[in-house]
């Protein structure tokens, strides 16, 4: 993979922050987050202006560019895919090292005194403006709000924002009404005594009303924003999407309804002309609730007085408790995509082992047409990560032709992949080996494993954060010296975004929420050698009630269940090394996939990949 | 214990709150810190303002008293005592449960509109008083600062302030001079580009000067402040402890020293006038670096744009990564206080099984008598824990005639006590049972000390912070439903406090330094069963470099050294719940505390104590 050349493109950007034409005066500097106006993680390819500017196509990433520098930060995911897309003009910040500088704090050693620094009043989170805002003005700087995009205004073949149809799912999907939800919503509001809710997040606009998109790849969201009010229920949306007779019978566009289920659509372009009246009319006492990490242009529209932040929104906090109809989609969701993938593994080690012609282009293609041999199947969940040797070791790889490797029988093997069906969202990894792994790396694979173990069976009592177990997933490993550079786990949608907030496994404490009952996320440790080889074993996993013994002033356990349900490849295991727990834990979840895939592989006539699944399934035996 | 009866002192506190004497406008709620002005945890008598008006004494607790109300918020360590000691006009906050409102939630819901709520500025911590003062000011309610103390006004009896004579410590015992310590701490201040320090906690005032006081209980510290300037140093103290000749040769005050090293002596209660008078001084761009937690009168005292505030200051982080002279002091210090204990718990058996006539007092003044026998033994490091069956529950508890119960062979008894010595402090839990435990006591002993050696013998990786390791405490107990409210570790002062910042092991995340070698924290999780028992197994461990069999990204590891070398009482374990790691951690445990204290226990003639040890370290069998 051969870096961008990113010379020219800089220059045009440094005469565009000093031209009067963009801005009102010139900035010293300009920052490009990686977002877009809903702050979603994936985005539409109109919004990958990072990207353009740098050549850096990861999901994470902010580049920061002054008269002198260019200069990107990124997470350990990253740091090798960023040091492969970036030509010289580009200095990595790699997050999470002791000695890299925030960007506050670089800004601050690099501007000239007094300088402004630019950014899309849009594209940025209110928290983070204001974090950025205050560290930039206490060192005589000022963040300042520049209206037009200037990567847009240099960005000439810029793609149009996408406008496709929509999809609606009925209540065997969702188990509630988008009414439902909206009631429960202004219970919610009614509490917090705010008048006003503003939905900002794709998925969160997509979870409420029911719907689903497909503007944003692998995210089955569309571009569209909400405010609620107490009798009213504003939808900004483009396009002729709401025309479609689908869409209009679920809305109930055209029913006689009471004025405060009835849904006015407004173009998706006047939500801050609509803010900034819906402010107007406030009282004084009268709120209204955003997220804290909604764009700083919406929250602006809202004097401070009238406004309520929080971190997450009642929508982010209800949608990531699933119901038993969400709960037993993502179980159907889930076994389909075993079969899928027990049918690529089981093709694999037929071409892999003879005939050595499988790439990871075709691996992951070939992964992609098994998948989508299945019900309901619609998209990815996120760009496939097939990775092979040293491949694997770029966390978040994703295969090119520049670095397509063939899979073979002296490397490990690495994918990392997932689908959105209608019925749920999955997300899973497995690590194989085709021929003989040595023991270093049959080591590596144990330790990753028994942090796996660890993580998936804990058991903690209610009220306990995902941050609190992330050390469990990296004990072994740090046994021995080892760690991995990414968080443990994130929550997971149903038939929605493959990482959701509000919870998730990390040793960074961010402002998780307690782990719930239904709550759905992944457990995902791993080990990566630079130039090696990549392990990872991730499935996705449903916090449940666990029973315990004794119950502490009646808090009650939780523990999880894996909804994954493919084989881990035991020849990597050294089960010398697993303790007898662990041992029967692996045995207990290999039964549990033959029995269940199992049926399903037979029901779908799939005999060849059962006879793989029953094979790869044998239980370890441990010697004591 | 029956409660302190608090009608009348409330009654007068409400006068004195709408008294034109001591406040301008009349305040609705007054708050009561449970801190000095310097932030300390242990405080002297005069302090105690918060126990007088409620009568709660333990170690943490805020009392806020309005018009109508009386409210006292404490942590899980003081429920039960706090809800002893406190009369009906007192509402207990039990904080860290989800339903208990914060201060300001509660002063919102309970303040009529427009509201005052005062406090002794020097009282509060500026961060505190922000929090507070935003959320009251976002309320339509005024946190206001109300110079005389109000407490003060009503306490009739209210003792002197201490000021009692200094000890200096020599090279040997700090390994640093204070002018070395000065030295180092003006290269932290360029680094940061500040010109004043201003340093308000007691025990760094203590730490720098190399000089400990006794003018607090427990806590080997004298009332002082100081500033370093880059040329000057002031130091704020009372009373004639300057005219002795052995303080005045340590600071050399009577020397020709070169001017940056000159101490200026000042009156204690001239600080805030000599800081005002900095703060007149300084030009733009010049510094002046507090603590975030320094009280909010001092932190005013310097304008906001000269302010360069950190939750840690360069002093706290120094202090806590202890020097050569420090560790090698700290372990004399353990293993006198073992030989001690070893006396104790030989006298214990002796005494207990056979008369029955041991109290909790006994037993805890019996401790502090073989303690006081030792070398360079200074006081105790806190009020001694001697507490049996259900006083055990009461994780704070101090025996006092009212609750004082008499060991038996019936209870588990729990001691959890702490001595300072000229070389170190110690701080040592041990659960002993004197006849026959139940199955039950020893499961939870059992776990308990799975948690506890989860901690200790953990391997983390540099960087790693302490709250990372709470969660290996608990997950022994989390595995059958049972958990402790309380973190699990503090940071140890050298002859300093007993708890000491800027690392430890909780569950809560505070904003923790990283562990280093060098820096000394307790392990000390438990179990408690309100009515019945409590169990904890608390040492001191020193962090330590760790050998692994690899070595990521050359982050090197790192892992605990036990410094308490006490016996774990072995009739307590369920060996069959050990795994085989784990009874050899105890096995080696154990032959180490018979070596080492083994040996001093030779050395002082104490036999019968150590054919105690002998016969208490044993090793544990494991039947496979």
């Amino acid at each position: 993979m051969s870096p961008k050349i990113t010379t020219e493109l800089l220059k045009q950007l440094r005469q565009v922050m000093k031209s009067p034409k963009y801005v009102q005066e010139p900035v010293q500097a300009y920052i490009v987050p990686s977002g877009d106006a809903h702050q979603s993680e994936y985005i539409a390819p109109c919004d990958c202006r990072r990207a353009f500017i740098s050549g850096f196509d990861g999901s994470a990433g902010t580049a920061i560019v002054t008269e002198q520098h260019a200069a990107m930060w990124t997470d350990g995911r990253y740091f090798l895919q960023a040091a492969h897309q970036m030509d010289n003009n580009w200095t990595l910040m790699k997050m999470g090292l002791k000695d890299t500088p925030t960007q506050e704090d670089w800004l601050v050693s690099v501007l000239p005194e007094g300088s402004k620094v630019g950014v899309d009043p849009f594209i940025i989170p209110a928290d983070q403006w204001k974090r950025m805002s205050k560290a930039l003005r206490s060192a005589g700087h000022d963040l300042v709000p520049v209206k037009e995009n200037l990567i847009d205004t240099i960005w000439t073949d810029c793609p149009q924002r996408p406008c496709k149809p929509l999809i609606t799912l009925d209540l065997s999907y969702t188990g509630v009404s988008w009414r439902d939800k909206i009631v429960a919503l202004r219970s919610k509001m009614a509490e917090r005594k705010v008048l006003w809710f503003v939905v900002t997040a794709l998925d969160e606009v997509a979870w409420l009303f029911n719907l689903r998109g497909s503007d944003v790849e692998y995210n089955p969201v569309f571009f569209a924003y909400a405010v609620i009010g107490m009798n009213t229920i504003r939808l900004f949306i483009d396009g002729d999407r709401m025309m479609d007779p689908a869409v209009r019978e679920h809305l109930q566009l055209d029913s006689t309804l009471e004025p405060e289920f009835k849904i006015q659509v407004m173009p998706y372009g006047s939500i801050l002309s609509e803010l900034q009246a819906v402010a107007a009319g406030l009282s004084p006492k009268e709120k209204v609730w955003l997220s804290d990490k909604a764009s700083y242009a919406l929250t602006e529209a809202i004097p401070k007085a009238y406004r309520y932040l929080t971190p997450y929104t009642p929508i982010c906090i209800a949608k990531a408790v699933k119901n038993a109809s969400e709960t037993e989609g993502m179980r159907r969701a889930h076994v389909k995509d075993a079969v899928a993938l027990c049918e690529l593994f089981n093709w694999l080690e037929k071409e892999v082992v003879p005939k050595g012609t499988v790439t990871e282009i075709i691996a992951a293609d070939k992964a992609e047409e098994f998948r989508s041999q299945q019900k309901d199947f619609v998209e990815l969940s996120f760009a496939t990560i097939s990775s092979t040797g040293p491949n694997g070791a770029i966390i978040h790889y994703k295969p090119v032709p520049e670095t397509n490797r063939t899979l073979s029988v002296n490397e490990i093997y690495l994918l990392d992949s997932g689908a959105q069906y209608k019925d749920g969202t999955t997300d899973v990894t497995r690590t194989m080996h085709f021929g003989t792994p040595s023991a270093y790396e049959k080591e590596c694979f144990t330790y990753v494993l028994k942090g796996h173990i660890a993580v998936s069976a804990a058991i903690f009592p209610n009220g306990t954060k995902g941050h609190l177990l992330d050390s469990f997933a990296r004990s072994a490993l740090w046994d021995c010296g080892l760690d991995y550079l990414h968080g443990t786990g994130h929550g997971v949608g149903s038939f929605l975004n493959v990482h959701e907030g509000p919870c998730g496994i990390s040793y960074k404490t961010f402002a998780d929420e307690p782990l719930e009952a239904g709550m759905i996320v992944s457990d995902e440790p791993g080990y990566y050698e630079d130039g090696s080889f990549g392990i990872r074993i991730e499935n996705v996993v449903l916090v449940i009630p666990a029973e315990t013994k004794y119950n502490f002033k009646n808090r009650g356990s939780l523990t999880f269940e894996p909804l994954t349900l493919v084989p881990i490849q035991t020849k990597m295991i050294d089960v010398n090394l697993l303790t007898e727990k662990e041992c029967n834990w692996v045995n207990d979840y290999h039964q549990k996939c033959r029995e269940v895939v199992g049926a399903e592989l037979e029901r779908q006539g799939r005999h060849e990949a059962l006879r793989w699944l029953i094979r790869e399934t044998e239980p370890l035996i441990r010697v004591q």
